[in-house]
């Protein structure tokens, strides 16, 4: 009997759930209980949302520094960024999620149209106070719909209405905005590289423009989301007058509620998320030695293909070969989709009818259960493989 | 690429959800997904309680018999017979759930002291008045603990008390009992076979006694429990005074409330279900073509291999060295047993935190896709078992 001795385990982490590092460490103790003598690589992989400064900074042997910010409603809230470890110029992670993210809004305060991205243009401001050359702003996860205008108004840019006065906070307030002026702006930033690790399927305007897209699930209304497309489409072309770029439809440039645009407008670099992200992971290199490659999320759906991390893994396992297994809390709608983009195989943790508080709570078990089911079906299959061969 | 191509479905029903055709063709959808031409030999099966009768039935070309009958709580049911089709002595199958099932039992009444089997011996009697040379009882989701007393009454026995007066319904009763009086009992029973197909891990007194054991889930408090299962010893007591034969710790004499062993002192054979239900289902030869099997049953957890048709169906295939693969609804508390008995892989068919009422809703749908993912998780196995053999 023949059977997989070597895996690669690169899972995201489940939101508001269990981090990635967990999620793999579960997947693991599946493993060993169906192959004890397994070869287990563990790559949690982050997606530049909630948590992966953390993340990246222990996956480098780096640190967090903390820092007091705006939060996204204005009330100040205890922030950090990473600084990465390793050779190559001194880099921070500015996680956008960490200053602005959903997380932060408390869920009777959820207009996207009113919260702001000053904290994240207060991040960076303290990684340049900080000395960093480099500085990555991972998106994803976040509260926000204001374009960026909160993190440019920290960052020196002044906003400004019909009457020459400074725009109020909140993205809905774009629809005033009648002029910018970029003179004060922080004159390091045209000094060190800023990359925006962002999905490259989010744009800032148009049918599948970040307000239309993302603002009912971070709280609008139907009438909150018109107004808010509206005010994206006004951003843009004002971010065009005066930095003579188009960002509307360009890929990431929506990503984080349009802090894409904000911020490629001042001059940073929109990169997809997963090269920036996995640069620091070494995954190719990883994959190339597995015999069966498992990852995971919370969900596996019609999402997925678009960029979360098990397309990614899948994307890049393929191109080495490997077979790809997915596990889920949730298969939702449209989830065999992802038999076409490199996951071979999906299956769901659940093992009984359960409420989704239970089945959080207990995550980390129904994922090693799952993961020992899975592989003894995988066993069945290499058993009938190696006869019929 | 090698793969399995033929396959044997079967399943046991999912308990007030889905009959066992419907979870096999929920199956056999999902094999056709991934393997398009497979040879799928479909074979539901039943364990002699709910829906026996029909299934036994429709495979083997015979037909229903309706009969109106005393239910367990005395109002009176629409009950039915099969008479099975085929060669041999005219044979009819008595579902005692269909005349005493704790369906028919409203909650409000659920009392195994107080419900009856009264109707079960009023099926048996139309069976012989049908002129059935073979019966066959088939046990298993009764709502009943009266040891059969009942049905014993209907076919004429009389139970006596203190005062030489005729008991009351219910096995509660029983405790009253001062003398059987069989003079009057149904002659023809002698000149037929009547067969109980049971599980043989039901006994009707001691610690696994049937009181204890499923008196619960029949509705008895712990009280209750405890007086049933004094009356029970006082019913095995009586039985071999009167019948000459010691029925109390007898395999199957606990069968449905202890009816098993009420028939049994009449001379009925108790035999292990799946000996008598597979009879007619030519199971061994099947599975001795197949590559692999696959079984499913609503719960799979530490009481599916005392008996139940996962258990039965892998212990079987073993015989022929096939592959069993199980898919459950639930997956329960010490379900990891099932690999010791020849389930090689299980898995559950949930997709997302639900309750339960919706997962029943959607239960073939589940099963389909769940077969789905599973032969995708076999297939990854088989090719790499064909790729390292």
């Amino acid at each position: 009997m023949s059977f997989p001795n070597r895996f690669v385990v690169a899972p995201s982490g489940f939101k508001e759930c269990l981090e990635a590092d967990a999620v793999a460490a579960a997947i693991t103790a599946g493993i060993w209980r169906v192959v004890p003598g397994a070869v287990v690589d563990q790559v949690p992989l982050v997606d530049g949302g909630e948590g992966s400064a953390k993340a990246l900074a222990a996956a480098t042997g780096g640190s967090l520094v903390p820092v007091r910010v705006t939060g996204p409603v204005g009330a100040p809230v205890d922030s950090h960024f990473a600084l990465l470890g390793g050779p190559g110029p001194l880099t921070a992670v500015v996680e956008m999620a960490a200053a602005a993210g959903l997380r932060l809004v408390p869920t009777d305060l959820r207009d996207p149209g009113a919260t702001t991205t000053r904290g994240v243009g207060e991040l960076i401001t303290a990684a340049l106070d900080h000395g960093c050359e480099r500085i990555i702003v991972g998106c994803g996860d976040s509260g926000t719909c204001d374009g960026g205008a909160g993190a440019l108004q920290a960052l020196g840019v002044r906003l400004l209405d019909a009457s020459g006065d400074e725009l109020g906070v909140g993205g809905a307030k774009l629809e005033k905005l009648t002029g910018i002026d970029p003179s004060e702006v922080d004159g390091r930033l045209h000094e060190v590289e800023v990359v925006l690790a962002c999905n490259p399927h989010n744009v800032l305007t148009g049918p599948r423009g970040v307000a239309r897209v993302f603002g009912p699930q971070k709280g609008a209304t139907v009438e909150q989301v018109e107004a808010l497309a509206w005010a994206m489409e006004r951003w843009g072309a004002a971010l065009l007058e005066t930095f003579g770029v188009d960002l509307r439809t360009v890929a990431g440039a929506g990503a984080s509620g349009g802090l894409g645009a904000g911020l490629a407008a001042l001059g940073a670099k929109l990169l997809p998320r997963f090269e920036v992200v996995l640069a620091h992971a070494d995954l190719d290199a990883r994959l190339a030695t597995a015999d069966l490659v498992i990852t995971a999320e919370g969900a596996i759906d019609a999402q997925t293909v678009r960029g979360k991390v098990p397309a990614e893994v899948a994307r890049r396992a393929k191109c080495h070969g490997k077979p790809v297994i997915a596990l889920a809390g949730t298969i939702g709608a449209g989830a065999r989709t992802n038999y076409d983009i490199g996951i071979d195989a999906f299956t769901g943790i659940l093992d009984a009818p359960v409420p989704l508080p239970e089945a959080m709570d207990r995550a980390a078990e129904l994922i090693t259960d799952a993961t020992e089911q899975t592989l003894r079906l995988v066993l069945v299959g290499a058993a009938l493989g190696a006869s019929a061969a």
